[in-house]
């Protein structure tokens, strides 16, 4: 039963489903429903899909969500990056508005879904580690400024293509003397109140005495407005004879159930596509549903959160979605409106399934310019650059992970920017624990304790070199230690002892072993014996089972103060003083 | 001056180079020159191409290298595994024995140049310590089994072709009724002869009275005997009647000048072979290298080697050769038989060019079975899987990498299977960081010492929780130290304090910075108060210049004595004694 609630996180909050959860949970739904439309049909426009598939993907995935997730207020369904990213990965393979865009949108959900699905079945939510926060930052903000770039075309009324933010300005410019002013006038209109809505409407209804939490309610549904006002408009003076582009028949009634194509063509394709889409969605996801849970000191499970939106997505590849993940504003909308319990999502799903069946004759005239302002209007809010002031001041090695993040995502793409981000802020930190910091050390007089002989005033002995490397030994550096010590012994006549102070290595791997006994066997060749002191009781137990304790031509001593002791005890040389350089 | 020794080294050993120098030298490139023709010739033929381009690849890169390399031992040429390499990188663009094959070995070798000598420029030598030894060891071992089974077709006097070892035991099986009974004799013959010769020989010439180091270097003459005995007899008998394959026509006189071919298609398809081939050559050389160098307390200069092996491989790319590196077993002799410097390199570069001048003609009827069975014989001494044992005993992490090398390499051909070791090794190597030792620390009492709960009997006190990280907090173990601390939170509803006690961490990078801040955040929201302890100056000095400090909803504490001390005094609790469990 335990591990049945573990898998099946429904069987827990269930059980106590209490009738205050439920008001608290239809209000909240209700409110994230009217959200949600004008967004699932934006979003899927941006994905370039139909925007009935954008209604599809927030209704079974929501009820999957709710059975298997374990965050009660994520709100999943459709979100801007994602589509983004689905555009790209698809439109390697058709043109939009082609059935076989649209079949392999599904495939990518599907695929999207068995991947997180099996992550999380073999608990590989660690993987999505991998992505250091600046470079989910830049590639989140590159991201929204191709969108809000990708949506002036809407706004305009022209075409407009373009995979990255050079194709899409040389694009639109093309295209400048296309403009349709009807067209524009709404686009600009819509843009405006939708700002105004944002930043505005909430002081003004404070101000006419709402509860704060009312008026925050009111603003989000400032594009539910938006889509009605500008519908009215467009069916009433009859704008698409005047060339303003409009949505057209959405089709009424429930999603259709839709099997995923078994082409291995096309999954061969999509699969690194669908990989990415994963990660970056997981990873938004994780911490909107983290952010949000602490705040009810409650928890969220990563590896079965990956089992959710795997079966999310997998729900919307059944029934003509595409992929899906948590979206950060309407999960903090849902959480505001007082969802206590994943039913919130469920409810939703309700929602908009009645939507479907009853609303869809109404969006025929709905021009597209209003769901491209509902698009631009939401990334421009995820556009932020202060991570590039944030990482030059902190640290420089990020700074340079999320700058070409952030370049290679407008240069060349979403897939570009994300893979070279991680690979590089990998690569970053592999460098820096590949050079480690390696101090020769002499003892603080008066004292048993060894500082850095360039740092502080220090006893040594000219026939024994203390090494202290400041980092685990293993491969990547392994060589950079058998390079400084080379060059630090070569020449030097005098020395007869050599001795690597451990005191900061948690692990010596096969590499590092070898690399010590080759150490061990050039200074023998050199006549000249290495010892170990300080050795962590873990990482003697690995030595004390290989060749190299009965190879070691010196000893180990239990600290740095008894190994020069005796050392010099038996060598009887001269004790230098050093001065800090 | 100095900078142009740094990258000139002749300019450095040229100046004193002695009468003595010039007779060791001497001696030390008759030896190699004899040892080397016969190897040139059979692995030219492992890499599908004509016997000559392995004489040509044995003249004019063994003079580049000795202007611009380091070592003072090392012998440049072709050698077995990146033969291997060659094959398996030409083979995709054309077929073996065409004009294109060779033409494309010769860009392999172009680019391998350019590729190494960029690196060098640039000093990325230390790139090349992201291959761990026990995965180059691994990749050796099966390179050895993939070429003695290759050259099994030699001596069989069969066909067979395949890129990894079923491939091949296939393609030998289908062709067995084929075995020509002459080539197996001079084969299994030769074979037999050289075997002996490594292991019988020397014996057999000390008894005689022979110095070690003649009975050594004669030794190394065998492959010269096995050529001129079965050349003979191919020619006395006219083998080649018989079925039996011979050298043929190898062109007489000094290597052509080549223009590798400048095809983008072609640069496309072998870049990516060219930098495993030239990080392979480079790790395997500069292993060679550093041994030799150490024992006569040289140094060498990885980053100069770079661009010795790059200048060698253009000169092979200009002179008709194929990509060429230091090899382990002619060093090893050049080095024995009293090389003193990189002349003995040139001087055994005019003894092959030579042999190409005088000897080629000889060749004509030199039995391929004869150099199929100088490749087995050298090959198998390179095979050696103790490397998995060792790693077995010692780490399973390393052992999991060797293991999915040889068998990746052996299954699916060379250049995926080192791509896959050293792709894992990284992983590995990320996980175990990404996963990092945290203890929960109590006083030890009557003393300023906090040590892990589990392990020792210490006191606690249970609004105050402290937590002690083994690792430097970086994006791959951000999250984790997230989760965890929610992890231990939730549900504590005593507690009023969470210490980080940072005594082992050497860097937060701005991942672990915002999860930090993220930690306070959400801490703050369960009226629980963040506190650091022990933070290290260089560490201190960067969150200095961070909002994180002044967002801090607790304090940060010189020693965790302190911390405790302070924070227990404010809040007045209790004390709790835990036993280790």
């Amino acid at each position: 039963m335990k591990a049945l609630i573990l898998y099946l996180p429904i069987l827990d909050w269930g059980r106590t489903y209490s009738r205050d959860a439920l008001t608290n949970d239809l209000v909240a739904a209700i409110i994230v429903t009217i959200m949600l439309i004008p967004q699932s049909l934006a979003y899927a426009l941006l994905a370039g899909l139909p925007p009935e598939m954008g209604l599809y993907a927030s209704i079974l995935p929501l009820v999957a969500y709710a059975v298997f997730g374990t965050s009660r207020a994520l709100a999943v369904g459709p979100v801007a990056v994602v589509s983004l990213m689905t555009a790209a990965a698809v439109g390697k393979l058709a043109l939009p508005g082609t059935a076989d865009y649209a079949a392999a949108a599904i495939v990518l959900a599907f695929l999207s879904g068995l991947f997180l699905l099996a992550m999380g079945l073999f608990r590989l939510g660690f993987m999505a580690n991998f992505l250091s926060h600046p470079v989910i930052a830049g590639f989140i903000t590159a991201s929204g400024i191709i969108i809000a770039t990708s949506q002036l075309k809407g706004i305009l009324g022209i075409k407009a293509d373009g995979e990255n933010l050079f194709q899409l300005i040389q694009s639109l410019l093309l295209h400048l003397s296309d403009v349709n002013i009807p067209t524009l006038i709404i686009g600009v209109g819509a843009t405006a109140f939708l700002f105004w809505v944002r930043k505005g409407l909430k002081p003004l209804l404070l101000k006419r005495g709402l509860t704060p939490r009312m008026a925050d309610i009111m603003a989000k549904a400032g594009p539910v407005a938006a889509v009605a006002v500008t519908t009215f408009f467009s069916w009433a003076l009859g704008l698409s004879k005047y060339g303003v582009a409009i949505v057209g028949t959405v089709p009424q009634g429930l999603p259709p159930l839709t099997i995923p194509s078994f082409n291995a063509d096309i999954w061969t394709s999509l699969i690194g596509s669908a990989v990415l889409i994963s990660i970056i969605g997981f990873v938004e996801s994780v911490s909107v549903a983290q952010t949000l849970a602490a705040k009810k000191r409650q928890r969220i499970i990563p590896d079965q959160e990956l089992i959710g939106l795997g079966a999310s997505n997998i729900a919307a590849a059944v029934t003509g979605g595409y992929p899906v993940t948590g979206g950060f504003a309407r999960s903090v909308v849902n959480y505001d409106a007082g969802a206590e319990t994943p039913a919130a999502g469920a409810f939703t799903a309700i929602g908009i399934a009645l939507a479907t069946i009853a609303l869809t004759p109404l969006l025929y005239f709905l021009p597209k310019a209003t769901l491209a302002a509902t698009i631009i209007v939401a990334v421009l809010s995820l556009v932020d650059f202060s991570i590039l002031r944030t990482t030059w001041n902190y640290s420089r090695a990020d700074f340079a992970a999320v700058a070409a993040t952030i370049l290679l995502t407008l240069g060349f793409g979403v897939e570009i920017g994300i893979s070279a981000g991680v690979g590089l802020s990998i690569f970053l930190f592999l460098y820096r624990t590949s050079r480690p910091h390696i101090a020769e050390v002499g003892r603080v007089p008066g004292t048993e304790h060894f500082r850095n002989i360039k740092r502080h005033k220090v006893e040594t002995h000219p026939e024994i070199l203390t090494i202290r490397v400041d980092e685990n030994l293993y491969f990547a550096n392994a060589r950079f230690l058998e390079d400084y010590l080379y060059d630090r012994v070569v020449g030097d006549k005098r020395l007869k002892h050599v001795v690597l102070m451990c005191s900061a290595v948690n692990e010596i791997d096969t590499s590092a072993l070898e690399s010590l006994e080759a150490i061990n066997h050039r200074l023998s060749d050199m006549n000249i014996k290495l010892h170990l002191s300080e050795v962590k009781g873990p990482v003697m137990d690995k030595l004390q089972r290989t060749h190299f304790m009965s190879d070691l031509t010196g000893r180990v001593f239990l600290s740095q103060y008894a190994a020069i002791r005796e050392l010099h005890a038996d060598s009887g040389g001269t004790v230098s003083q050093t001065e800090p350089t």
